[in-house]
């Protein structure tokens, strides 16, 4: 069998985590949803974001039959990973934990930066994740990267600009702390595609760390050692067959955006209503 | 018996025509709820939309007694007027049509440009009720503005950047079609924020409206021709004690951010569950 790996989003952002995922896992399934009707998580309360996020997870489980859980998202991830841990009878997966275990692999400092949407930040998951790997974690949200990535501009002088701004605040912060970072980790699956405006905004010395790419890393190890996966014998099948796509509004801009998240095609995506 | 006129936003940023309308109508007693766990309104669905706002307007009117109605929130305007409408058995004012009739008042070229979020332009609700009164209307979406104001880059050098290109990309398009526009229309509360820098980004012939003033205008004559309103010989009480402000969300950041928009504190911001 064929193990079906549910993926869960706010937005359309969780597809780079997808992406790498495929990328790992060329074989298994996947349905990937995005609770797009109650976007952005980022500026709501955790109470809120729980009740959304365990909905969103009962969905995949319960009528896509995932038997494992990516939550693609850090907002989900930093503030409702234990209400969709108790939502769900399937192992869970965050972010949030693997990005900073990437961090902890990568540091030789032992002090590293996160950015993210308000709401992560102000949860303090990754300082917390940080700190009980003896790293020191400054966080800082960055609002308007979100908005950005979503009008287009990636490769564009105002984000170059806004960004110099945000990273000089977090940079200045850490000097008054007498912090001597060398990784950025990118707390928010949207903040990938602006990747390279990033690496070049930051000093030679400091590694930029995806949280994407690690969690798609660390889903990859325990999927193999929980689920039967076929081996690498099978044909490959090209990705977008295994794939289905869920929205709870706004499919047509999912179909038209997604593809710059996933790298491809995301095909047709299925409207659902979560009752929200 | 002092009116209670109910007044709708998706948001916070509706708190521009509230400020408006206490300033015409001190008397008056208001219930402003904004809808914020389900916010924004901007980048949904027709039929989402629509859904939020009638639940948020009978809130208003069965639960807070509101016999007069305001949605102030631009896309709701534009895409759920007439499902409000059918939800309540009060008079409900949008904050589309007094602002085309402030820009017909306006305007002597008969052009107008129209700046709002993505679904009150793909509405092209600005258009037709242009249209309606033989003005020609060229819409533009612009959606850092929202997120811009939110971050407080209410007089900041990138946010009369992307200022800058939105209004060049706009006349552009004007000019493309042999239109000479004399009226710029804000249509999005969170705009008139930013009127200094709209102002200064536009050529001195082109006169900026704002929404949030017309609608309120327009309000102001329906209720003292329909609902009781005491006279100018009442003694005028402040208008905190005489507001009540309600939020399906992030009760912390309405009240710290509404002031900016109201002109004043908006005091204790009370938080209700529509069940979304």
């Amino acid at each position: 069998m064929t193990p079906t790996i549910g993926v869960f989003d706010s937005g359309f952002g969780g597809l780079t985590v997808l992406r790498a995922l495929i990328e790992r896992m060329p074989h298994a399934q996947y349905a990937f949803l995005g609770d797009t009707a109650r976007l952005p998580y980022g500026s709501k309360s955790r109470r809120t974001i729980a009740r959304y996020a365990a909905e969103s997870a009962q969905f995949l489980v319960r009528e896509q039959g995932a038997e494992f859980l990516v939550i693609a998202c850090n907002t989900a991830s930093a503030l409702a990973l234990d209400a969709i841990q108790d939502a769900v009878p399937v192992p869970v997966l965050g972010v949030i934990e693997p990005g900073a275990q990437a961090a902890r692999d990568a540091s030789l400092t032992g002090d590293v930066l996160v950015i993210a949407t308000s709401a992560t930040v102000q949860s303090h998951a990754y300082k917390a994740a940080c700190r009980s790997r003896s790293l020191c974690a400054l966080e800082k949200a960055c609002p308007l990267l979100v908005p950005l990535v979503e009008e287009g501009w990636i490769n564009h002088h105002v984000t170059a600009e806004v960004i110099r701004i945000y990273l000089a605040e977090l940079t200045a912060d850490a000097d008054a702390r007498a912090l001597d970072p060398d990784v950025l980790v990118l707390g928010c699956t949207h903040y990938p595609l602006l990747r390279p405006l990033l690496q070049a905004a930051v000093p030679a010395n400091i590694r930029v760390i995806d949280s994407a790419q690690a969690a798609a890393e660390a889903a990859t190890h325990i999927v193999n050692g929980r689920l039967s996966l076929p081996g690498e014998e099978l044909p490959v099948v090209p990705p977008s067959a295994q794939l289905r796509c869920f929205a709870t509004d706004s499919v047509e801009k999912f179909e038209r955006l997604g593809s710059r998240f996933l790298g491809h095609p995301v095909g047709k995506v299925q409207l659902v209503d979560l009752g929200g």
